[in-house]
C-alpha cells in the first residue's frame, strides 16, 4: 500500500475574479462602509484632516526574498501611520489601491490584508476603502487619513535656532534586519532574541503614534517641527533644516547605538546604518529643550537629544568614528528611485 | 547648402530622478501643502469626510492608442470627482500615487498632471498630495477627498419602492467615442461637431458635481439614493437594486438616445451601449417623483426619468428594440477585471 501526494491547486485571483476577491477583502473593512462609491468618515469637532500617500511596488519596495505578504501589508500600513504621527495626527483610516496580476494566489492577497489589518488594529484604525484592479506588477497604493487639533500640527518648516533635536528611538535596526535576512550567516554572534529584534525591526516596524499623547501631556501648546526617519535619520535632519532654512549640529557621542548593532558590525558601519539605513520610522523632532528632555526620559529605548538647530545653513556632525560621515553629505543625499 | 534635422533627445524620468520629477510636479500643487509628510486640509463646520479610491493601469484602463497623457489625467480626475458627486459630496482635493518606468518621457508625466489639474481646476479643487515611484508599469492611484453635510449623503442602499429612477444625462456616448477612436472610418455620416461630441465624451467626461446644488435647491432634506454610471447604466441600476433590496421597472421609451448615436449605429446597438457602454459618469438617482420631475427639467440634455423602483427583486425593461436586453441580465453583469 502507498500514498500519493494530493495535487493541491492553489486558488488564483483570476479564478475568483474581481467580485470574488472584493468579497474576501471586504471581510477586512468595517461593514458600514461597504457598497458605496466611497466611505463616509466623521472627524472630531474642529479637527483638521491630514492626508498622506505611499506607493509600494513589487521588486522595488519589497520582494518575496525578504518580505512575506503579511509583512508587505504591515510595513505599508506602518509607513503611512508613521507619516500621520510625523504630522502630529491620529489615524482615521486608510484606503488601499491594489493592482496585481491575475496569477497572484488569493492567499497572498489575503495575507497582505491580514498584515495591513493587524498593524491598523494595533493603532485602533482600519481599511476604509479601496480599489482592486489587474496589472502585470503588484502595486499597493495606500492613502492614510488622520486628524489633528489646530495648533498641534507637526511641520518640517518650523524648526527654530536653539531647538533641541530629539529622536524617539534607536536607528539602523531595520537596515541590520534586512542584512540578516539577506545573509543569515552574519547572525552567528547574536542570540536568537537579538536576531529577532533586528528582523522584526525590518519586517514589522512600529509607527510612533504613542509619542503624540506624551508630547501633549508635557505642555498643551508647544511648537514642534519634525518628520519621521523613514528615509534615514540623515535625510530627516537634512529635510527639516532645508525646509526651515536653518542648520544643525549633531553630537555623535549622544547618538544611541543599540547593542545588537555593535555585536553585528563594526562601530563605523553601525554609524552609517544609523544615518543612512532608513525605514526606522522613528520621529525626529525639533522643540524647546525643556520639553525635549522630559520627553526622551519618558520614552527611553533609544530616545535621545542628539543635537541642536543652528543658524548656519549646514549640518555638522561631531564625534563620529566613521570619517566619511563627519562632513555629512546628507543634504545632497536622499533616495533617487529612478537613478 | 542643406539642413540636417537636429537629433532631439527626449528627456526621460530617469534623467532627472525622483527629486527632479517631484519638483516639476509640485508646480501643480497648492504651495502651502508642499514639503511635509502629508497635507493638512480644513473641512467646513460639521461636514463629514468622503473618501474614494481608483487605480488606473497602463494597457488595462488606458492606452496610447486612444488616450493621450492629458486625457489619462483628465479621466482619472473626472472618475474620482464623479464618485464624490455620486455620494453627494463636494471635492476637497485628490492625492496621486504614481508609479512609472524610468524610461517614461518627462513630458508624458507633465501632460498627465496638466490633465489632472485642468479637470480639477474646473471644479475648484486641486492635487493635495502624492507619491512618485519606479515601476515597470505606469499606474495612477487616485484618492479623492470630499465633504458632505449630514443628511445630504447619497448612498446606494436607500432606494425605496415607488422612487422615480432619474438619470442626469445621455448614456452610451463615451462608448461611441471609443469606437470612433478605434475605427475613424465609422464617422462618415457624422459632422465634425458630432464626431467631436462623442470623442470628447470619451476623452474628457464631465463629473456631475453641478447636479448637487440643483438637487438641494429643490428641497432641503430629501432622501436620495444613487451612484454614478461609470460601470454602465445597467450596472448602476443593478447595484442600487441589490444594495437596497428592491427591483426596478425601466421604460425603454423614456430612455433618451442622443442623435449622434442613432446616426452612428442601429437602434438596438445604441441601446446596448446605453446600458453596458460604461464611463458616462452620469448620476443615477432614486428619489420621490415630485423632486425628480423638476430636477430633470432643469438639467435637460438627456436627463430623464427612466423608470420606477419596485418591490419585486428583479429588473424589468420594457419597450426596447434589442431583444437581448429585454430580459436584462445586468444583475449578473459588471466588470470582471481578472477574468
Amino acid at each position: 500500500m502507498g500514498y500519493s501526494l494530493p495535487i493541491v491547486k492553489m486558488k488564483l485571483v483570476k479564478d475568483i475574479g474581481e467580485q470574488g476577491l472584493l468579497k474576501k477583502l471586504q471581510a477586512f473593512c468595517p461593514t458600514d462602509i461597504i457598497g458605496d462609491d466611497g466611505a463616509i468618515l466623521q472627524l472630531n469637532h474642529d479637527r483638521k484632516l491630514v492626508v498622506t500617500t505611499d506607493v509600494l511596488v513589487d521588486q522595488v519596495h519589497f520582494s518575496d526574498r525578504t518580505t512575506s505578504a503579511f509583512d508587505v501589508g504591515w510595513r505599508g500600513a506602518a509607513a503611512n501611520l508613521s507619516d500621520l504621527a510625523a504630522m502630529g495626527a491620529t489615524p482615521l483610516g486608510i484606503t488601499v489601491g491594489l493592482s496585481l496580476p491575475g496569477a497572484t494566489p488569493v492567499s497572498w492577497v489575503e495575507e497582505l490584508y491580514r498584515g495591513l489589518d493587524s498593524c491598523l488594529s494595533k493603532y485602533q484604525t482600519a481599511i476604509v476603502g479601496g480599489d482592486v484592479t489587474r496589472s502585470e506588477v503588484i502595486t499597493v497604493a495606500i492613502t492614510a487619513l488622520g486628524e489633528v487639533s489646530p495648533g498641534k500640527e507637526i511641520r518640517r518648516h518650523t524648526a527654530q535656532v536653539g531647538d533641541a533635536i530629539a529622536i524617539t528611538g534607536y536607528h539602523g535596526l531595520s537596515r541590520a534586519g534586512l542584512e540578516l535576512l539577506l545573509h543569515p550567516e552574519l547572525a552567528q554572534d547574536l542570540t536568537p532574541a537579538e536576531r529577532e529584534i533586528l528582523i522584526k525591526a525590518h519586517q514589522q516596524p512600529q509607527p510612533r503614534l504613542d509619542v503624540l499623547p506624551l508630547l501633549h501631556d508635557l505642555e498643551e501648546n508647544i511648537r514642534v517641527a519634525g518628520m519621521d526617519s523613514s528615509d534615514g535619520l540623515g535625510d530627516a535632519i537634512a529635510q527639516i533644516c532645508h525646509q526651515s532654512k536653518v542648520g544643525a549640529i549633531i553630537d555623535g557621542n549622544s547618538l544611541p547605538i543599540h547593542s545588537c548593532l555593535t555585536k553585528l558590525v563594526v562601530h563605523s558601519q553601525a554609524e552609517e546604518w544609523i544615518f543612512y539605513g532608513g525605514e526606522d520610522f522613528e520621529l525626529v523632532l525639533c522643540l524647546p529643550e525643556h520639553i525635549a528632555l522630559p520627553l526622551v526620559e519618558k520614552l527611553e529605548n533609544g530616545a535621545a537629544i542628539i543635537g541642536k538647530i543652528t543658524s548656519d545653513p549646514e549640518i555638522v556632525v561631531n564625534n563620529l568614528q566613521n570619517a566619511n560621515l563627519q562632513s555629512l553629505s546628507v543634504l545632497k543625499a536622499g533616495f533617487q528611485h529612478f537613478a
